[in-house]
């Protein structure tokens, strides 16, 4: 499946594995592209803000996009928000002449009234290219934009190219049942909507329209079970499963400390080999460590993929 | 017990009960203090954010404190944050009269350096006057003010007045450790800390070395049993418990809609009348209260109290 | 005249005149409404940010309202923003029937987006009530909300009661420019435009459009003669009386300061007894008043006004 | 002289000058150079905010600082602020190698409290390594980041390597007078302090003690001759010069729009070739021309560097 307006399933948002000494950690990353693929994943993203993405010089982001695609079965969405619109442009060029299957593009932090921000992806869309297809993140909790339903309407209908929204606004769930109803009516043309927000809502986000999950929760298996429930119609089972990780989805959702919890957990798993991050950012103590193993503890009783 | 530096247990943050017209409801107030009391509370919080107190004319706020002061057996505390020195020492000296047993105050929202916060409580203390015990509020999800470790020191040394810190950092828990830690080493006086954000961490934060919970969550009875099985160190059965709480938990810590949905609850548990609120606030759509009635019936299946 | 859409001229904003004690200073109000009408301002303002509004508990802000109102011989416009509207509807209303002329809402700082706004205003009208004229705060610097032309005009087509923008946008000439073309072209029906941000574009707002302005330059005779430079034509003479008056108008512009300098030049001119503010507010240092009382006598050299 | 904590006069922060179509105008480079030499400058500041570098590609930057730092006689300070220490890092090792004085860095917009501040920058000087001179950018207005002066204290106990505070707090005349006072004391070591803020206050700041101005007036001769005034102590002079121009400089002053305004004059005055800006930048308005141009003719009357 490309990337495109019918995308559905789960994109995990790729962690950027390092070396204890900050060097990039190229086996890891083919090792987590393999497990993504085995997981059962229907994409990746990579780049984006939990991928440490401003961290790495230009030569390092491609040299990432490079691997990646070169060795996934499943389209490569790639992160190119960028402080201005020529950095953002040459790696979505780059991106896509590699391989990729599109980007992702955020608004830039300082945008505030409903002008402002259509005028920005007027012109990010005239820097990368009207042919290269491209996910637009609402997360205004990290991004402090906050982008209303007609908002979204209006980049949707002035951008052919833009395919998905990645859904983290929070609240959420009612902005996702408009989005959807004015879509039923007709008034706002198809384009998929992947949830994210670390999965907090993701027990009720596919009741409400959308078609999966853009998140680094780092059971991206247990996302694709979850997500195959919920296509079953299967209610209880799909909460049941949720409730069950929802102690550690809870755990990673936390800013700054999150992303330490992932690598964490990823490399307890075995995907990655070192949980290092690159400056700057917060060790996890030693008390949080002990936590996060007794909420995998807890999961492992009823789900053995925590068992570890 | 009075609200003093050893201070534990349960204060629920008290919604502000109102007639669908938006005319105050006296007798929800009297039935909810008494659930309060019932439920094992150890105090009472009055006039907080989540009470709408912004939405008060300056009578219908002391009338409260009049009320709720003359029917609770435990201390109650009352937010008294405000604009400007003038209303907030007016409000504080009234609720003591009254017989409060202290106050609460947060930081005014363009608070940024650690000089500028600490000025801040000086000249708060100064209007409220000295014998005034009070509850420091850290929220900076909804407050925007970020105090760290360094300046909750100062304000503390600075302040014997101040008893209590009402811990509701995102992420807290290593900050909670912090506190404790320096209060362990002798460089910080002892003081209480109740945490909040919604109960979020109420799994852990006990064990990092909270004194209890000060929040609105429509179950306060059950916060009083979590406390007492933390306080039992039953761990397994505490997280237990609070797992099974945590669906709810988490769909009420939302913005905005959180309270919508705290008031909802409380209603259908028979505590208040009406949930209404006044503007400007959303009412919670139809599928948000399906929403909220399934995750009502999953906890039902383990605890009666949520069968309603 | 009346406070309408075809209000021209000088209205000034008002300080708050304190005794050294904090106490309000009534001799010095009436003084200072005299000095108003002598300089020939067309209209007052009062109790808006820089007449320290926040500071006053509620009987204080009435008893000014009924103080100027009483005194004044042209329109009296109060500022009425409040964090609820209960408490912006009692003092629209009280303001009203004590013969106010209007009042002045600014938006709620938490404001995001365009439809945020628009539905502040929605329910600030309905609770003032749509028959009290109002002049509506553009004041981004301070209360960091942006509205945009669009939200500008949706809010002037929603209010008809809506008479006046007071525009201090900054950068702000194209957006004054771009409203009065809405308004030639017939798509923003008519509404008075007076100008502020300290009157640091008094220059070329009015040749962009304005009415006049609403600001608290200690020199409120200055703005008189220079609006009426500006009504006829005289370019050159307006440029000239306001390049002499801008290093003063630069230096009262800062934020936090700004007031403490007003109030001490009020004092110097004998318009107010005494500059004390409440707090929190710096006093103005020793070297500050130094420069504040050099730059008087720079003005002095060609206008008499400032000669004291 | 090198760039030094004794470093004293005008720095220009240098535009960044592009061809119509967008393309780096190096033969307006040179000239500006050039230009900044013959006005007296003493240093010259590029890739700063003014200069467009965010929307500069990699390659471009270095470029630019290759080009500068080979046809300067005098130190060149790069503004190295970047989203992540890795690219801080490259460029300033990269610019110090072509032969830099020194870097600019400013805090990450996301810092709140003293110690998120100091913690930053001792992660960015151990990014940088201890070898390279900075200068700190202290700009809240634009950085929405606030440093207290015990912040700025502490930053320069630190770090040896910082030799310059680049002060454009707002306001920030009684800052500097305290830091210069801390000095006296010996309190603090010396380092040098050059003001900006468009150079707003630039008649008082030399008064209270700063070294001199690192700002992008488009008149930096007489920035130059303003400070030679200063030094010898003419204060009527130096005030007379600068409320010449001080209704251009409030003009330029202006954000967004400010930066079109500085190289439209640069481009009247024949240092750079076009005031082509890469977006997202509005043009300037023909109305907002015409204003310019009637400024610039104002000052002409006396000073005939504006007779363009």
């Amino acid at each position: 499946m490309t990337f495109g307006i019918d995308t559905k399933g789960v994109y995990p948002i790729a962690a950027t594995p390092f070396h204890p000494d900050g060097v990039l950690d190229t086996a890891s990353i083919d090792r987590m592209i393999d497990f993504y693929h085995e997981a059962g994943s229907t994409g990746i993203t990579i780049l984006g803000i939990m991928g440490e993405a401003p961290k790495l010089e230009p030569e390092e982001s491609l040299a990432i996009v490079k691997q990646v695609v070169a060795r996934s079965k499943i389209p490569v969405v790639v992160g190119v928000s960028a402080p201005g619109f020529a950095a953002m442009r040459r790696l979505a060029r780059d991106a896509m002449d590699l391989g990729a299957g599109g980007v992702m593009i955020a608004p830039a932090p300082h945008l505030r009234t409903d002008d402002q921000i259509t005028n920005y992806f007027n012109q990010a869309v005239e820097a990368v290219g009207t042919d290269v297809p491209w996910a637009l993140q609402d997360y205004p909790l990290t991004l402090t934009v906050q982008m209303s339903v007609p908002v979204i309407s209006r980049i949707m209908a002035d951008h052919a190219s833009c395919i998905m929204l990645k859904a983290e606004d929070w609240p959420g769930l009612e902005k996702l049942s408009a989005l959807r109803k004015a879509q039923a009516e007709g008034r706002l043309r198809p384009f998929s909507i992947l949830t994210a927000n670390a999965g907090l809502f993701l027990d009720f986000e596919p009741e409400r329209g959308s078609d999966g999950a853009m998140t680094g929760y780092a059971f991206p298996d247990m996302l694709v079970e979850l997500d195959a429930l919920h296509r079953k119609g299967e209610r209880d089972a799909a909460h049941d499963l949720f409730d069950l990780h929802l102690p550690l989805i809870r755990y990673e959702q936390q800013p700054v400390v999150g992303l330490a919890v992932r690598k964490h957990v990823l490399m307890r798993r075995g995907i990655i080999s070192s949980d290092t991050q690159r400056k700057p950012w917060p060790a996890l103590s030693a008390t949080a460590r002990e936590e996060v193993d007794y909420l995998l503890s807890r999961i492992a009783r009823k789900d053995p993929r925590a068992a570890i």
